[in-house]
């Protein structure tokens, strides 16, 4: 009896229930805006709310989806909402969701071609349709020697090239030089890199961070890199690695992709370019030029998953070697003859993990469903809204712009009054949390320069002039309660 | 005009396209037994199916279902195919779909606590919930000093405690140290480990990979394990890993835990345990025994992707220590008072990338719709049908059963004729090319021995009797063609 009951994959069930939680996201979205942008909860709140272990016995798909109502989304922070401005954005869209869904329906697991020849194929197929829309040079594309490959994050796809030339470099003077091998980068770059840097054994001592400063924007200094590639060089060490970035964290500060690139060349090192956030941009002509110098950088990143519609997770990586010598594996158990004829490609070999999600047929969704321009006229769209709410900020005497907006970034702060002890700290870090308190938007903040800043990312899909000009009030009103209270 | 027309996220279109997708892949469960379960695609078939570029003017949803069944699908290994059975499955069921559907909903990128407070809290109460169930010590709980993380999946987990394990030892001898530590395990464990030690940096000569065999059921031996232990102190290294599994992935032994907990305790070593596969099966008060000893181990890993209904990519990972002495950043743009307050989880630094999906959300989905009982039963079933595999294995002379029938997996071979000049091999291979180009069922092989073997692993969601009976008819009918033709 007992084992005859549960029929986990009833295609019936899974279409009732399916429908159910179709109309459950779909009036999500209609709902989005009535909830705090940021969750207002306190830690430890869920805790109280769930029980202390699991069921012994089934619960009804309405209990659950009433407890995601009641005691999931409190606690959730609405990254899809319209007045969500913080980090960067993490874009979901009908297509983005379809592909997610047709993935989870399939549920393969790629590692290798003969596992789902469809998912290996079609993210080959994809991503040379990205690289052609970006213009990337043709060594990227899947006819050159190497190719694009989708990794969760952008921090893998660091970890994976950072690898890769680690293992290029230690083959050639041994593995007991890892002590001697340099990596640089601006200080600027993602937190990422110092990760993949510990990961890969890279020496703390030997991670050279490049001071970047407001005199070139927050973008590294061709000059600056000469100098300690030179300094390291006489020092006996191996200089190996560049990250580059289009497009910073902070400031989404562009480093000089040409110049640096010629001096990676020089010296033999790979030249990874990180473009997470605003390789998206690329695909529109008058942003281009942000990555000229693309054929001298080794590798190139970009996470469709930010600002291009796809849903989370989807980073985009290319390289022009290949990944696989050090990241192969070829036991017994998963050994085929695709694979052994070697006219195949298997993306284990080109990745942290053994498995891996059909997450191209999201990418292809998007493509399909929008279309070039379509695509183009959202990133032009978000970076009017970007100058707009810049023209705002300008217009108020009480603050200032602190770095250029370049794409749909906008760093700024409210100007400390003169002999203010911490240059505007507590003012600014006080603004920051008065108005993510509010629930009514959600910005998030850096430091430049020792300046504490403010950061607005335009970016949500559903962002609309409305918004931008409704959070500018927002800012504005708590602004003037602080200065007031002052 | 063309900034106004995308309307990537409307609801009204989200809920139209969203059932159009859900009624799909209802359709797809509905007919997925009149697939081929392994693809019969040949290399490149989709490049010549596909335009060459992206277009540059929206298409339809219907275009790109009509693209999906007629080019997608004839390219897509049928993994939840009631016929499929090789490697070892990888579930989906309603509840992991809906539980996907949800998390590409809200589409929240959960880094820190702050990003969704539910994202974390839930993934802390629902790996609190299953550690329950498998009665897991109680080190391993949130209430102590660790707890459970979602990973992607279990080379991930292997990494990050191997890193967690080099970084903790190396604190202590010094970073140059990295050529003297030491790695254990036996030679059925997963590849995952070599390319963990590949990335982390470990001597490949200090790997140390020790026999396993037919006299143990390919169970590692503990006194080889004390012997490569003490001769390596003789020799000056630093023993400091030992990776052992619970269901390997050849021929599903399990190693001993307890006495390998004590030998590696005994040396300061961290202890971790790879249940990736079996480990479901614990959740059995009967089965629950070959994990004895876990009480010995540093970290525990178990997929709740792979047979226990959890939608891909869900691997579970406990352990006693943190992890985040060596997977921690702190960058100012991600600063924010609950984390700088320490009274919450960032599960960032227990994990290699930055951003995460709401993936508790699938699992808790499974527990709540399924609960305990119907899990038990659902494993229980898979069990069952397995040992009915073997017992027609056995009533066949030509056939013999390799390794013990432990959990699901059934490893068998076709018996080579006296004198066969490759012990079988060839005999055993064209069997399994021939029942996987039939496409009526998709089995995989390994090699025990050096016997050429075939796995048939039940544990598909819509697998009954009824499948495994008919999937015996296609071996043996094959076999008789083989042989015939010998």
């Amino acid at each position: 009896m007992e084992n005859s009951t549960l029929k986990p994959m009833d295609s019936e069930q899974l279409r009732e229930y399916g429908h159910q939680m179709v109309d459950f996201i779909a009036d999500y979205y209609k709902t989005i805006e009535s909830f705090p942008v940021r969750s207002q909860v306190k830690p430890g709140y869920l805790r109280e709310l769930l029980p202390d272990s699991a069921p012994k016995h089934p619960e009804s798909l309405q209990d659950v989806l009433n407890d995601v109502r009641q005691k999931i989304i409190p606690g959730v922070t609405h990254w899809q909402s319209p007045d969500y401005f913080a980090y960067y954005p993490s874009n979901s869209s009908t297509a983005g969701f379809l592909g997610e869904m047709l993935s989870a329906g399939f549920n393969i697991v790629g590692f290798s071609w003969v596992t789902s020849p469809a998912a290996t194929e079609l993210e080959v197929i994809v991503l040379d349709w990205l690289a052609k829309m970006l213009k990337l040079p043709n060594e990227f594309l899947s006819s050159g020697q190497g190719g694009g490959v989708i990794q969760g994050t952008a921090s893998e796809a660091i970890l994976v090239v950072l690898l890769a030339a680690r293992d290029k470099v230690l083959r050639k003077v041994g593995r007991n030089s890892l002590e001697k091998l340099v990596v640089y980068a601006s200080d600027q770059t993602h937190a990422a890199l110092q990760k993949a840097c510990q990961i890969a054994g890279i020496y703390p001592e030997n991670f050279r961070v490049l001071k970047a400063d407001s005199n070139t924007n927050y973008a590294l200094i061709p000059d600056k890199l000469q100098e300690a590639i030179m300094n390291d060089f006489s020092s006996g060490l191996i200089p190996f690695f560049l990250c580059a970035t289009v497009g910073t964290t902070s400031s989404a500060a562009v480093d000089p992709l040409s110049e640096l690139g010629k001096i990676a060349k020089a010296n033999d090192m790979w030249f990874h370019v990180d473009a997470a956030y605003a390789g998206s941009a690329c695909i529109c002509p008058e942003y281009r030029h942000h990555i000229d110098g693309i054929e001298e950088a080794t590798s190139f990143g970009m996470n469709a998953h930010k600002w291009f519609l796809t849903n989370f997770d989807c980073s985009v990586l290319w390289d022009q070697n290949a990944l696989i010598q050090s990241l192969s594996t070829n036991p017994e158990y998963l050994k085929n003859k695709a694979s052994q004829e070697n006219n195949v490609v298997d993306f284990k070999d080109w990745q942290i993990p053994l498995g891996r999600r059909f997450r191209s047929l999201k990418l292809w969704m998007v493509l399909r469903l929008y279309g070039l321009e379509n695509l183009q006229s959202y990133i032009r769209n978000h970076i009017k809204l970007a100058e707009q709410f810049k023209e705002l900020v300008c217009s108020d005497h009480r603050f200032e712009v602190v770095a250029p907006r370049t794409f749909s970034l906008v760093c700024f702060r409210l100007i400390p009054r003169e002999g203010d002890q911490d240059n505007g700290y507590n003012l600014n870090y006080n603004l920051l949390d008065a108005v993510n308190s509010s629930g009514k938007i959600f910005i998030s903040h850096t430091v430049l320069s020792g300046k504490f800043v403010l950061r607005f990312a335009v970016g949500a899909p559903l962002t609309e002039e409305s918004h931008v000009k409704a959070a500018w009030k927002v800012l504005q009103d708590q602004a003037t309660i602080l200065l007031t209270d002052q």
